[in-house]
């Protein structure tokens, strides 16, 4: 059930079939880059999450910047990647039940394995599973610092599962999962900022309380694509866990920085590439992409490259362009670029990357772990 | 990247993997038996849409009840459902592009092809690739009956369309396509059925325009879960492409009938079975099926079995069940059966179907056109 690729390394864009899930490789590599050297120059560490992108070549191009690991939401997911090479990953979630903690302690002895918990009874399964594996994983205690998710409160009941963690044969107390996820989509710079400022004020006062107790907090983690200078400039937390930058999106693009503009630290660079198939009227054109070639739940896609096209309604195989007030007309058989409004499930829709640069395809990439969703 | 299957036949429920898609298939039974009956006692013809569970078991189930094909999206989805054995499919669809008409004609020696075309130069392109194939394609004209989408305006130029479609060689002028997808979804009886009688005034007018000019219509085709009783009635449609009445979803679920009551002919059948990975506080359980696990685009899924049990937000891999308002609790390593809002993007997240009776699972059928979006 896996489909074969939409073009071939070589291809001119205009002969990729369609929908297609292009990566924009100039734009790409500088958001690697730009990334790498503010992680560098903060001096704390980049884990990128590998959710956004489910793919090794780039959990390998992060790693030549400077990376230190990949991190994964799924056991599957830390599979797949694993078994693509890629030797350190963290899974950044709670692991439950038998069969998938027996996966993931069976992961341990072909990579360092991490996990995040939140509930005694899972550590206590963890231990026994590692430790009759006669592996080590690293365990990271989970707080809520304002997402009101998964993960134990700040302060003491943090303190009591590390120091259960610490105690557990098989496991490694590595140090807190703090990562504020509502915080990365708030528009306002001052807004986004006061909302990490908290969870930063929430992470420093636990990894305080578990120092004193004489368990020292290695790893501190969090952050995202819309919060990461904050973190990285926090003191606090060390180890980043930002995944949208490699892609971008139309979501993320409406993020604002301290004088009300759009963030501009990364480009957009990742796009599907579809087909116009249907153009009834001058000013409508239907391309071939829909539901289940993007994800919309944040949003209907844009249009990129043609001015003022605005997308008119989004259906399962469908998005319809109204060009009621641009210039550009659109004949059926044309190409068009459209900006997904969220970039990870859009990718998990797919089973193939076709990397792009000045128009002509590069190299195709697989979405190795797409669909690792257990 | 197919992923391997999350059950095994004879499991209990609680056995199955998560998240998993489920059909309950008592439910999935008797909606099948409910269509077949309605299409029956009016005298139409039923082509169910395939693009809801892209799964060659289900349409062979739709045929055995009366169903004379099914209707598919794309080529590459009919491909797969004639590579499964499925005699007659129709791409109730554009197919633009040498590539994609040259599959599409190639499939029509393995099996009767359809397609639906709304462009002149399309239709010669189909025509000539037929004709050097050797093969013959029935070819709907698609019209715009008030979805502002594909087809061209009912009348003249339908008429127009209609006229080269007859007299090119390799294709078969087979009749209409008008479907009005928009008003599947409107909620007040008397609403959607004033839509729907627009719809089926609009079709009528053409099919006597076209008779008037010696091209009769055999096919008339159109209608979806929301409105198939209006068009089953209307004496012009003939044949009904319905597809989500088979599994039925949260959207659906909030269409009324004539009464101001939810439509209750066909009932939930499709789920998302998923895991409790974590309930920090009491009144909180976040569980493992995310934005990668069922379509969100719709609204959150809702909650199945538990009574008061509130989606509080929907994130890639988790979503929140606030219990606030309900009397139950649920602990780590709980089921939790979830409704997806949109049946059709959800089904294609996954690789699998998992048939479960009596909390028992029966069988696993492949979703053998997932991803098949090109």
């Amino acid at each position: 059930m896996t489909t074969p690729p939409p073009a071939q390394a070589g291809m001119p864009l205009a002969d990729v079939d369609t929908p297609a899930l292009l990566i924009e490789m100039d734009a790409f590599e500088r958001n690697l880059d730009t990334m790498a050297r503010g992680i560098a120059a903060a001096g704390v560490r980049l884990r990128p999450h590998a959710k956004t992108h489910k793919c090794a070549p780039i959990v390998r191009r992060q790693m030549t910047l400077g990376a230190v690991g990949a991190c994964c939401q799924k056991v599957s997911e830390a599979e797949a990647l694993v078994q693509a090479g890629v030797p350190d990953v963290l899974v950044s979630n709670q692991v439950v039940g038998g069969r998938k903690i027996a996966r993931l302690t069976s992961m341990a002895s072909e990579a360092k394995v991490g996990v995040c918990v939140d509930d005694a009874h899972n550590v206590a399964e963890i231990g026994a599973a590692a430790d009759g594996a006669g592996v080590s994983i690293d365990v990271l205690v989970e707080i809520d610092v304002g997402m009101s998710r998964c993960g134990v409160a700040p302060g003491e009941e943090a303190l009591t599962l590390a120091r259960q963690v610490a105690a557990t044969a098989g496991l490694r107390f590595a140090g807190l999962q703090a990562y504020h996820g509502l915080a990365q989509h708030i528009r306002s710079h001052a807004e986004r900022r006061a909302a990490t400022d908290a969870a930063i004020d929430l992470t420093r006062s636990t990894v305080d309380l578990l120092g004193r107790q004489g368990i020292p907090c290695e790893i501190v983690a969090g952050a995202g694509t819309g919060t990461w200078e904050f973190e990285a400039a926090s003191g606090v937390y060390n180890e980043l866990q930002a995944g949208s930058y490699v892609f971008m999106d139309a979501d993320y693009a409406q993020n604002l920085d301290a004088t009300g503009a759009p963030v501009a630290t990364f480009e957009q660079a990742l796009f599907i590439y579809s087909t116009v198939v249907s153009s009834p009227v001058p000013e409508r054109a239907v391309v071939d992409a829909g539901l289940k070639a993007l994800s919309a739940e944040s949003g209907a896609p844009e249009v990129a490259d043609i001015e003022s096209a605005r997308v008119a309604g989004v259906s399962d195989e469908h998005t319809t362009i109204d060009l009621s007030n641009s210039n550009a007309r659109l004949a059926v058989g044309d190409g068009v670029k459209l900006i997904p409004s969220h970039c990870d499930p859009t990718a998990n829709l797919h089973d193939w990357y076709v990397c792009v640069r000045n128009d002509r395809v590069e190299s195709l990439w697989p979405v190795v772990a797409r669909g690792c969703i257990w």
